[in-house]
């Protein structure tokens, strides 16, 4: 009987996305094990990124003779490092005698990259590498982007009026979107390993920027903000809701202020002699050291322009209304003093949905432009 | 065996819709006459209203015994108003020996507004009226709006950039949105029965505004020009493309210029003392006398502004691009000064497609605002 392969590996890829944004520095993996095409096991990458995947479907599984010349499906080529118990995933899976491997993406990481495949094949374990690859870039967007290009990915998040504006002149924005759109945040939010703000959104806007989805609170990602001139001080909400998480606070003034007592803050100095590039090039670096994969952009107009004139926003996600504000309004873009159409930056459609009366609009950074 | 009677109207409303823009004042209809479930034949109106549906469904039955007990499907109530030969839609049904009707909408014509009803009741044929009425509506609605509101149903259409921008600062805006919106947008001006636009309009972008889809180019709409001093000369394309088609000209201004050479131009002067509410009203009130059910805005922010404020605008069609412009482009909506979220007027999604890489979303105006 034929395995259903594409059906599994399906099931292994919905494991890993449920992990996505809660796995730390690691990526976030989907495993499933088959026998006969009779489903026996799945599993993902725990909360921070330990035990594995492969593990906790392995571990599952009471009678380890079930095991014998089962298949398995992994979205992500299995550790050839050292696991929790001194093993790696690669060598859990061959001692399990499981005969069949199936692999979503390749493991950049060093430590692996293809020698988890090769330990297979000579084990004589039947391996099919890259199988449903562009299936699972999406979950690996992060992970792909921090190993390859030395930035996270960014996600930049709009929520805006039908004709593009974030806020009445008076900076009034609640609420633009409706309900679901802002539950939809929320969930967005879970997905990422961390938001990044400036200090005059803070000011203006006084957000929690956690997550507050029932039951995915332990979801809240860490809070990454921009306060050059160190203006913030430590009443406003998203200290005092994110006690739990750790926030990173660029800033080129060195002078200790009284943020400096909350335990979860680590301060972060920039040169000031950088311009715009250097200055983001350098925090995404150092995102990229404390294991930020994936970075959700949740700010005002000035810091969107920055970074879309710099190529630096990878993905758009607008929740758009059908209320309309007027061009007094505040945009979600300022001038971008372009002279000609065929200059402008094209982002490319990849999800479209209606959410009740708002629309949800997913576009990518199009290597086009 | 019962009829698929929905399956039947739903035809119908095919019928009626391609007939859509191309019927003058007369309302578009669809009509199928099926008989033991099988179809015998279907009609709908023809280009400029005569013959009407019904006439040319029956027509098509070379053996007219057929039709003794069959059942016909119609978009909205057969005339009891004289047709080109002599009888009404109601008196051939009757004579051709159908034995039941499905009629969508009564008409609101006080010519046939429910005589037609019940003279089918009279001659003991059975009447299922109102049948999937609402299906209907997107076809009636510019009938609907003339006979009951003494005004055209209005409908903006917007090509936009992803920030909602209509053009560059230069007013460089070919082309913002691709092909397929493009070719979209003469498919949607044939379902109009007139293209609104303003000499300003004309004078940037030169617009010749015609439907130019293969085999459809006789579906090219009426023109209505706002030219309130009598700006334009003959020289602009929208003259020279547009000679089989009426061209209405609304001035405050009444010396004859050249283009009353133009035997297709008719000028038309309103009052230079009406604030811009009765202006509009006035024209409005003058196009539904010409027949005119359903206006297509094609025109720069400054109409659009306007014509929103006034809440004249009955249906958004937005064609939006990946492309991002920037605030310093053209706003498709200019300063509406709003102080409060509460205020702003919502559209509500009625339709939201992907063309190619554009978005086509379709917003009808909400009676909540």
């Amino acid at each position: 009987m034929p395995n259903d392969d594409k059906k599994w590996m399906n099931l292994a890829l919905l494991e890993a996305f449920r992990s996505k944004g809660s796995t730390g520095q690691n990526p976030p993996v989907g495993c499933v094990i088959v026998k006969n095409n009779i489903f026996i096991s799945s599993g993902r990458t725990s909360f921070s990124g330990r035990p594995h995947a492969e593990e906790n479907a392995l571990n599952k599984v009471l009678d380890k003779k079930v095991l014998l010349n089962a298949s398995i499906y992994v979205t992500l080529e299995p550790c050839s490092h050292k696991n929790t118990n001194g093993k790696s995933c690669a060598d859990l899976i061959i001692e399990s005698g499981i005969s069949e491997v199936f692999i979503s993406c390749v493991d950049p990481d060093p430590r692996t990259n293809g020698k988890s495949i090769n330990l297979f094949k000579k084990n004589n374990i039947k391996v099919h590498s890259k199988y449903m690859e562009k299936d699972a870039l999406d979950i690996y967007d992060g992970f792909f982007s921090r190993l390859h290009n030395n930035k996270p990915f960014v996600t930049l998040k709009i929520a805006c009026s039908l004709d593009g504006k974030i806020a009445l002149k008076n900076k009034k924005s609640k609420w633009i979107t409706n309900e679901l759109s802002r539950r939809s945040t929320h969930f967005i939010r879970a997905q990422n390993d961390a938001i990044l703000t400036s200090s005059s959104t803070i000011i203006t806007d006084n957000p929690m920027l956690n997550c507050r989805l029932e039951g995915m609170e332990n979801r809240s990602p860490a809070i990454v903000i921009l306060d050059r001139y160190l203006k913030l001080n430590s009443s406003y909400k998203i200290f005092q809701d994110n006690i739990n998480n750790d926030i990173y606070l660029y800033s080129l003034n060195d002078s200790s202020n009284h943020l400096n007592k909350l335990s979860n803050i680590k301060k972060i100095m920039v040169n000031k002699d950088l311009n715009n590039k250097e200055f983001f090039n350098f925090i995404f670096r150092d995102l990229c050291n404390k294991g930020i994969n994936n970075l959700l952009i949740e700010s005002g107009s000035k810091l969107s322009t920055i970074l879309l004139s710099l190529n630096m926003v990878d993905k758009l996600i607008i929740f758009r209304s059908g209320k309309i504000i007027g061009n007094d309004g505040l945009p979600f873009i300022n001038d971008l003093n372009h002279k000609d159409i065929e200059q402008l930056k094209k982002y490319q459609i990849s999800f479209l949905r209606i959410l009740d009366d708002d629309v949800l609009e997913i576009r990518n950074h199009s290597n086009e432009a």
